[in-house]
C-alpha cells in the first residue's frame, strides 16, 4: 500500500515538503492542507511588493494552487485542519472542504503567527501585521492612502516593511524596544552602521524606545511613545501602524496530539526532521530543531531553513533517509542599498549559549585601494576562544557583504579555524576586490588575538 | 649573528617575502633587490591606469621606495644581481649600487619576463609589452595618441587591456590563437558567453587565429592574421600592437647556483618554498608549486598566490617554521561589467592532470524570480566522478559571480563532496539571491548525475 502523506501547511517548508515526498516516491498518496487560499509563496517578498520591486503579487507565488494536480497531490486550500486523532491516523478538515483523511506520516508545516506586544489600541483599523499575502495588499493600497506610517518593531520584518513605504514616499518612523535595530542578526555596534545609513536615506528610527498606545478613533492618529532612557513620553503622528514584533510558532495543533514543545515554543524535531512521535515530522517557522555549533534547539524563521528541512522531512516521511545538518542561520538584507549580513553566533549568542568568542574585527574595502569605486565595508569574524573555530561573522556594506557572508557560512559548516580562514585563497582582481581579502583580513586580526 | 636574508626581486612575493621577514624577526638583515626603480606595486593595476579607473600611476605604488627605510630593510632599487657564489653565500650587485653581500637565506623572486611569440616585427616603435609600470605609461599615452590598436593574445592581461583601450574610444582587435580567449581559465562555453559579451561592447575579436606578421616602417600599419579554420589571410589596420601571449618564469640566477627548474619551468619550491637548495626560497611568478587538488607542479602566476607564498618563504627565511598548502587558482576578472571567475580545475586541466570530473551545470539567476533586477549567472562546478569531491567551478555573470566563486574555492581547500555543497545554508533574501544559492542547485545538478 502506498503511503500517505499529510502536510499541514503549504509555506515554504509544507510546500517542498510535498514537492519533495512525490519527487522521492511516486506512489504516495499526498495531501497537503492551507488555512490560506494560496499555496507556497515567498513570505520575505511581501514587503517588496509595497515598494514594488515585486512587481506583482501573483508573482510571489511559487506554487499556483492549480500546479499541484499535475504532481498528483491532493491540495486543499483555504482549509484548515481541526483535529487530529493520532491513535486512528486521521484528521479532519473544514473550510472550503470538509472531512477525514487518514495518513501515514504527518508533516507539521503550521508556520508562525505575529506575536501582539501588550500595546493599547492595536484592534483599530489600519493597524497591520505583515505575514500574509493578503497583508501585504492591504499595506500596498497604505502607500497611496497614507502619508505617516509607524512601524512597531525594528527587526527584519520591521526595517524592510519601513524602507518600502519610505521608498514610497512616506513619513515613516520605527520604533523599537531595544537599545538597537536588528540586534537578533547583528551586534550593536554594526547596527548602528545601519541605523545611521538608514536615516540618511530618511527613515526615522527611534531606539531603546517602547510604544505604549496607538491613539485615535477608529483609525490611528498617532503612537505614543516613551523612551526607556529618559523616560520622555511623545506622541509619533500616524496614518496607520505595522506591527512587526515578532512571531510565535504555531503549535497547537501539535500539541493536541502529544507532540513536544521546546524551550524556544516550537515543535521539538531531530536530524530527521521527526518530533517525539514516530513518523510525525516538523519543518519550517513552527519547528525546532538544533542550531549548528552549540545544538541549542532553535526556530530559525528562515527560508533557506524551512525549504532544507521540508526536504529533509518530505523525503524521509515518503520512505527515505536524509538528515538535516542544523542551522548555521545565514541571514541577510538589504536597506536602502545597504547589505546587512550575518551568519553563526552573535556576541549576544554566544554569550547566551556558553561559548567563549574572539573576534576579527576590520573596517576594510570592496576594492583595493588604487581602483576607483571601492566602498567600505565592515567585518567582524568570531572564533571559539579555545580552539579557534570560526563560530560567526558579521558584514555591512553596500557591495559583496552578503556573499561574503557565504564563505564564512560554508567555513563554519566545514569546522574551519582561524587558521584556516587565514589560508582561504580569495580570488583577486582590481576590479572586484584585494589580494588579501577583508575576511582574510579578519583572521589575520583574529589571529594574532589568539596566538594562533 | 642575526639571520642575513636576500630578497631578489621587490615584485608582490619579494616585497611580501621582506616584509614579513621583518614582521617576524626584529634582527634579520634584510636586503631586497629590484632591477626596476619602483618597488612593489600592483601589476594586475596596469590595465586600468589605460582606462583611468586607476587615476595615478603613483597610486599602484604599494611600496614607496622611501617606505624600506622605515621597517630597516635595505632596498637598492633600479638594481640587479648579477652573479651569485652560493659556496660562499656571496652576491654581486650592479647599476644604481654596486657591491657584494653576504646571505644566509636568499630569496628568489624574480617574476616572470614577457614570452615573444614567433611573429615577424616585434622590433617596431609601438609594440609592446605590458609587464611594468613603464609599459603602462606608455600604453597610457597610445590611448590618446592612437586609433586603432591590435592585441595579440586573448589571456587575461591581453582581454583586459583591450578593454582598457575600448573604454578609452579606440577601435581594438584582439588575435587569439586558440579556438577561445581566457582557456586558461574557462571552459570554451563560459568563454563564448564571454567573447559574446566582449563583442557586444565593441571589441573585436578573432579567435582561433594566427597573428603572423607586423606590417608597416618604424611603427606599425596592420597585423597580417591568418585563420586557422578558413586559412584566409587579412591584415588588421593597428596604430599600434600589445603582444600579451604569456610570460616566462626568469630563473637564470637560480640555475646558475644549481637550483632546480621543473618542467612548468618555474623554480621548483615545496610547502616551505624552499628550492633543493637549504635556505634558498623561490616565491611568485618565478616559482613553482603544488596545485592543491592534484600536488601537480604548477607557476600560478596569480597576485593572491604571489604575497601567500612570499609571507611563507618570508616567515621561514627569518627562522619561522609556516607552510603554503597548495595553489587552487581561484581566477577572476571583469571585461565590460561581466565578471568572469574560476577555480581549481578546469575540464582541460581535470583531462590533462587524470582526474575523471563530472559537472553541475547551470544557468540560474542572480536574484529570485520575482525580483525585478536579477542577471544571468552560467555556473558550472566540477566534481571528481569517483569520490565525488569538488574539484573545480566556473562563474559568468554581470553580478555576484566572483564572490560566489569564493564558496567553491573554500569548499575545495576544504575538501568537500557534492552533497556538502548541496548542503550549504546559502544567505537568502529577495533583493540578495534566492533560497537555493545557484551554487546549491549546481550541486544538485551534479548529485543526481553522481548519484550521491
Amino acid at each position: 500500500m502506498a503511503t500517505r502523506i499529510a502536510v499541514i501547511g503549504a509555506g515554504a517548508a509544507g510546500a517542498t515538503a510535498a514537492l519533495q515526498a512525490r519527487k522521492f516516491s511516486r506512489d504516495a498518496e499526498i495531501t497537503i492542507f492551507n488555512e490560506e487560499k494560496y499555496s507556497q509563496y515567498s513570505r520575505c517578498g511581501l514587503p517588496y511588493t509595497i515598494s514594488g520591486k515585486v512587481k506583482d503579487f501573483e508573482d510571489l507565488v511559487l506554487m499556483p494552487p492549480e500546479s499541484w494536480a499535475s504532481v498528483k497531490i491532493d491540495a486543499k486550500l483555504g482549509t484548515r485542519v481541526t483535529r487530529i486523532e493520532h491513535d486512528a491516523k486521521k484528521l479532519t478538515f473544514e473550510g472550503d472542504e470538509s472531512g477525514e483523511l487518514q495518513y501515514d506520516a504527518l508533516i507539521f508545516a503550521t508556520g508562525a503567527r505575529n506575536a501582539d506586544p501588550p500595546i493599547e489600541g492595536l484592534d483599530k483599523e489600519r493597524v497591520y501585521g505583515l505575514r500574509t499575502l493578503d497583508d501585504a495588499r492591504v499595506l500596498a493600497n497604505e502607500a497611496v492612502a497614507a502619508k505617516r506610517g509607524v512601524v512597531i518593531g525594528g527587526g527584519l520584518v520591521g526595517m524592510e516593511t519601513a524602507e518600502a513605504f519610505v521608498e514610497r514616499g512616506l513619513e515613516v518612523t520605527v520604533v523599537e524596544f531595544l537599545p538597537n535595530c536588528l540586534l537578533a542578526m547583528v551586534d550593536s555596534d554594526m547596527a548602528d552602521i545601519v541605523e545611521e545609513h538608514c536615516r540618511q536615506h530618511g527613515l526615522k528610527i527611534l531606539t531603546n524606545t517602547a510604544a505604549q498606545k496607538i491613539t485615535g478613533g477608529e483609525s490611528p492618529e498617532g503612537v505614543i511613545v516613551k523612551s526607556r532612557q529618559t523616560e520622555e513620553v511623545t506622541e509619533i503622528p500616524a496614518d496607520f501602524v505595522v506591527v512587526a514584533t515578532g512571531v510565535r510558532p504555531v503549535t497547537d495543533l501539535a500539541e493536541s496530539i502529544g507532540v513536544n514543545v521546546g524551550k524556544s515554543r516550537g515543535i521539538v524535531a531531530n536530524e530527521k526532521m521527526m518530533t517525539n512521535l514516530e513518523n510525525v515530522y516538523a519543518v519550517g517557522d513552527c519547528a525546532e530543531s538544533p542550531e549548528f555549533i552549540t545544538g541549542t534547539g532553535i526556530v530559525a524563521g528562515l527560508g533557506t531553513v524551512a525549504v532544507r528541512q521540508g526536504r529533509v522531512a518530505g523525503i524521509n516521511a515518503a520512505g527515505g533517509d536524509v538528515s538535516f545538518p542544523g542551522t548555521v542561520g545565514a541571514k541577510v538584507t538589504k536597506l536602502f542599498g545597504l547589505e546587512i549580513a550575518s551568519t553563526g553566533l552573535t556576541e549576544d549568542t554566544a554569550n547566551k549559549w556558553g561559548v567563549p568568542v574572539a573576534k576579527g574585527s576590520i573596517k576594510g574595502s570592496t576594492k583595493p585601494p588604487y581602483f576607483t569605486g571601492g566602498n567600505d565595508l565592515k567585518l567582524k569574524t568570531y572564533y571559539n576562544k579555545e580552539t579557534g573555530k570560526l563560530v560567526g561573522g558579521q558584514l555591512v556594506g553596500v557591495e559583496d557583504a552578503a556573499m561574503r557572508l557565504n564563505v564564512l557560512t560554508l567555513g563554519i559548516q566545514q569546522d574551519i579555524d582561524v587558521a584556516e580562514l587565514f589560508d582561504f585563497e580569495n580570488c583577486y582582481a582590481p576590479a572586484i576586490c584585494d589580494t588579501w581579502d577583508p575576511l582574510v583580513q579578519s583572521a589575520d586580526a583574529a589571529r594574532r588575538r589568539l596566538k594562533m
